[in-house]
């Protein structure tokens, strides 16, 4: 495990650091595949858009180069998923601020999750109580206040169930803990609206964007109830380290792992090599 | 300015800490007066009942040690607020958490602001765009996920105006970015729920629970619209370090220092020297 702290080695961030002490700050999970970083393009951009949203003024020049020093310093083999936090830095107690930079803390670290069986066999899901609330102003963004998915992943410990899906505070279904979640209906992809909460991940954004595009899949975001997990032909969840994961079971109900979901994950490995 | 990260005098935190990492944790800002720590109990109680809510598992014990300690090694005019952060330790990346202990994090300092003019003179408010999202879960609460109130503060720049009320997203008025508000209307006191969003804050129940009681005045928690502010005899904001500040002017509405604003401010002072 190497970590860096506004590009110089260490582990420890000052107790006054704000993403701590309110959560004010952002953060990416990045797949490293071989020494490089997987969809860098897409976290970066997405980090970028959020730390213009909350007026974070990240040196993203630093950061690339924080990247690039990490990556080189670190053995190929212990080096799997980058995480990235950026915090409006320290400050003064309170929540105001006045402007200035923000920190940069970067780790590198293996992990002992085998996606690739993940992705053959699939996963067994279940439905949280825990809800997601509804606030547009901090929707879509991977921000630093994740109180909600603590507590909705803490509601089971049967191993056997990889993930739980949640709906926000109006009942609709809105994303996994710690993935987004798509449908297959008659062929289309649809994948849940993130305007009112949730966070909209890279890999969901890659697929949207790019991966059925190509494939000529239509691909649409609407809003998605519990009906419509139900009544799915396929469903998979995604996110940046797990690439494309078909669901076996949701709940009750038994799923095909599908010929749609298929072709996805062999584009997505013809392209990524996840 | 001292600090103790689980007994032992330092500033610093491992960045794989989950307050950092998820805002997986809760703290509390203590006023200090001539060296004694205000409605410490009060305090202790709500950081308690939260640990409680999110199974964070704090050694009461060790933590009161901690405040002895921080307070006696301190000079007595260094030493007017005492934050305590509590974490749920580090962990492993990824949501899932060990049951475990929790890291306890103080921090003793001074204040620039003049609290007993604000006191005198009474505040300037103003109304936030910034909404607070409706969580039950995680209502009532003074956990690390703060984000929206940062968002809040941030809207004004105008020295004049002390603090802004939010609403929740059904259009409640819920908070001050970092007070509690109470009404005074023919003759009672009323103060928004926190059943769906807000911070319960300690000298809002110290209000409730036993000033009021003891002044022979009504009370009430109530659903508060915009309207019933405009529509208030007096209003007054308050917290632990600020105490109970009367409100002059919110929005476009001037607002006169009542008589029931003084009469909480002399029996608080009666009983807290605040």
């Amino acid at each position: 495990m190497a970590s860096l702290i506004n590009g110089i080695s260490g582990d420890f961030v000052s107790i006054e650091d704000r993403g701590l002490a309110y959560g004010d700050g952002l953060f990416e999970t990045i797949a490293i595949v071989n020494g490089r970083a997987q969809l860098l393009d897409l976290h970066l951009q997405r980090l970028q858009q959020s730390c213009l949203r909350l007026a974070i003024n990240v040196d993203m020049a630093a950061l690339n180069l924080d990247i690039n020093n990490i990556l080189q310093s670190a053995q190929p083999e212990a080096c799997e998923v980058l995480k990235i936090i950026v915090t409006r830095q320290s400050g003064q107690r309170g929540y105001g601020y006045v402007a200035g930079g923000a920190n940069r803390l970067l780790q590198l670290s293996a992990t002992s999750v085998d996606y690739k069986s993940l992705q053959q066999q699939g996963v067994r899901l279940r439905f949280c109580d825990t809800q997601l609330a509804i606030n547009p102003l901090l929707a879509g963004m991977k921000h630093l206040c994740r109180l909600e998915n603590v507590l909705a992943r803490a509601e089971w410990h049967d191993q056997s169930i990889y993930e739980g899906l949640m709906l926000d505070t109006q009942g609709c279904v809105t994303e996994g803990v710690m993935s987004n979640i798509f449908i297959v209906k008659d062929g289309m992809l649809i994948t849940p609206h993130l305007d009112r909460c949730g966070v909209a991940g890279v890999m969901r954004e890659y697929i949207l964007s790019q991966l059925a595009p190509k494939l000529q899949l239509a691909a649409s975001v609407d809003r998605v109830l519990p009906e419509h997990i139900h009544n799915a032909d396929e469903l998979f969840i995604c996110n940046s380290l797990i690439g494309i994961v078909p669901v076996t079971t949701v709940a009750a109900f038994n799923k095909k792992i599908g010929a749609t979901t298929r072709l996805l994950q062999r584009a997505l490995h013809d392209e990524l090599y996840v």
